[in-house]
């Protein structure tokens, strides 16, 4: 008889709106280096609200949705290939549940560029694994349990609120991925901008400041300002429609800017503006229209634009270091999980400040 | 009684075919740290035969225009500040002639971004040492003399041909800096990309190659294809007006792409889909119109585009020692500096193979 988990369940653009069910999933096959996990806390990342709203296809495609990929938990079950963990170990997952173990990316520990990598979830082949009988799809945090490989849950060390941990499982890896390859809070990067504070902005600010940067939070307007320098902003500025205008006095003044946010368009000449030389643009978030470069200016200033995707198992556990004993302290809303119904489309509503967590109480979770 | 260089002059657009005129020049005055040249060899870059041109604006517009930015001869005066040199010392100087010594970027020595450098020639300030009375201007290396700040003089090592210097000191140095940074030839640049094989491009498929890069060159059609091979490039891809389709094989197969060319348009997108993960492209030259750029590929393979300009001293002399005994040979035409009317026009109509030095002979140059 295969293994059931319980889990919040999608099974079509209802699931945004209060339409998760609770009910019965059935993992991937238990193998040699798989971890079973007691999920206590579940981040919502607002790629769950568009995956469950639809924005990126069907919901459903290989059968029920379990969206979640910020799932946080103790280790009640390790296979015998499973030395780094222990049993009731807290651990991390983010976004990415497995990789192939083969291609050049993998054998340089480089792994979230791996092409054949399975997502938390609604990843359409599981390479390794599949429960017999059922798609080859793999299920994310809004559950009870989650199984997968332990090479993708992260230990989260015990300076280390649990809670805490699950928002930096993806949204923070996000962030600090890009803020670490290109040097914030190092002579080469002193002076960093985040342009956007929600969920991801947030936490690039707190964790700017963490590696030891001078921060200067950009938003539309003034509405986020206090929130910024709570957060621990050195400086503020407030974008209009016009932001040649709105920068040009802060031109040349920034080594490396995190762009979280998600506009139809993005006037990146405009940013490209506030790099000192050297200095790099990294987007973590799409812009939707493509975006008109000018080359001259980024040649003079040697300036760039990068983009950023996740980042490692390695980065993650540098990532929950950093964080423990208050290094960064996410900004988190909980809800019980039992909840979620109300939960995702407050998320939806962009109510979080600046990020839900979802708890399960009967596997040991603080509401 | 002021000093005196001889120099070919141009006053109008008529300096690009056929009109510079020999005369005399009164060079800034003589500092502490300044050192005279005979100038032996003089390198012809695009940007000088565009400078004659009137491409840039008015040729003369703070008197008469001396261009030339590849500057090499021997040192035959120094002042008292000047330590690191000898007379009789080779010395090459390159697009930059000063910087203003107190920005934080000559701070720390990155003086190519230096708001207020002095540019070798046509400088329309020169932070110290006008000579009185004329306008503030700096002279270039189409003349018998050079006259200049000691510090943008560079040693050229006993192994390197001189006249092979002349091309590395602005063309050369320009594409050495973007490998350098991006750290071409190492385990996260080893497959190196060359976009257009001409005066740049030739010296960076050399330069890459000599820092242990494998080097692909990527040229319209295949009149370039047995140079490239000759001059030590590994793979060519050819391109036609379908870059789209020319690349969709060598997708995700570069880490570095050095981009030389000055096109009116530049497909940006399909450039960047020939990087593999954390790739960067690096444009050198100017592309005039906007490019247009799509965020969703380059954040899922964290790619980039950037430019780079020129390089410092201390990158142009790292040149010149991987340059020697061999290491890195431009291919170079000479011309007698006497021949100069006919020789930039040569060069405007691009006959080069690569490079055009031109030889005083009677400073001891070898045509």
């Amino acid at each position: 008889m295969p293994d059931t988990f319980k889990a919040w369940i999608g099974r079509d653009e209802s699931a945004a709106t209060g339409g998760l069910t609770f009910g019965a999933i059935e993992p991937k096959v238990f193998e040699d280096d798989d971890v079973d996990v007691a999920i206590v806390y579940s981040g919502i990342c607002a790629t769950d609200v568009s995956a469950l709203s639809g924005e990126f296809g069907p919901i459903a495609p290989y059968g029920p949705r379990v969206a979640g990929h910020e799932v946080v938990g103790r280790v009640i079950r390790k296979g015998p290939a499973v030395d780094h963990l222990q049993l009731g170990d807290f651990v991390g997952v983010g976004a990415q549940a497995d990789c192939c173990r083969q291609c050049k990316w993998c054998h340089e520990d480089r792994v979230n560029y791996c092409p054949r990598m399975t997502v938390t979830y609604g990843g359409s082949r599981y390479q390794r694994g599949a429960a017999k009988g059922t798609p080859a799809q793999s299920y994310g945090g809004f559950a009870k349990h989650w199984r997968g490989s332990s090479k993708f849950a992260v230990r989260i060390p015990p300076g280390l609120d649990p809670a805490l941990a699950a928002p930096l499982c993806c949204g923070g890896l996000t962030v600090y991925a890009p803020l670490r390859r290109w040097g914030a809070g190092s002579r080469r990067a002193r002076n960093v901008g985040v342009v956007g504070i929600g969920g991801l902005g947030h936490m690039a600010i707190l964790i700017a400041k963490g590696m030891g940067a001078h921060v200067t939070a950009i938003s539309r307007g003034t509405s986020k300002r206090e929130d910024a320098f709570a957060l621990g902003a050195d400086a503020y500025i407030a974008t209009s429609e016009n932001t040649r205008a709105d920068f040009k006095k802060h031109r040349r003044s920034l080594d490396l800017i995190i762009c979280t946010i998600n506009p139809p368009e993005l006037p990146l000449n405009d940013y490209l503006g506030l790099l000192a030389p050297e200095g790099q643009l990294v987007l973590v978030g799409v812009v939707m229209a493509p975006m008109e470069l000018i080359s001259g200016s980024m040649i003079a200033n040697a300036t760039g634009v990068s983009g950023s995707i996740i980042g490692t198992p390695e980065d993650l556990a540098e990532l929950f270091a950093l964080a423990a004993n208050g290094g960064v302290t996410p900004w988190i809303n909980k809800w019980d999980m039992d909840e979620i119904n109300q939960a995702i489309p407050a998320a939806k509503a962009g109510k979080a400040k600046y990020r839900y967590v979802l708890v399960n109480k009967d596997n040991g979770g603080v509401v």
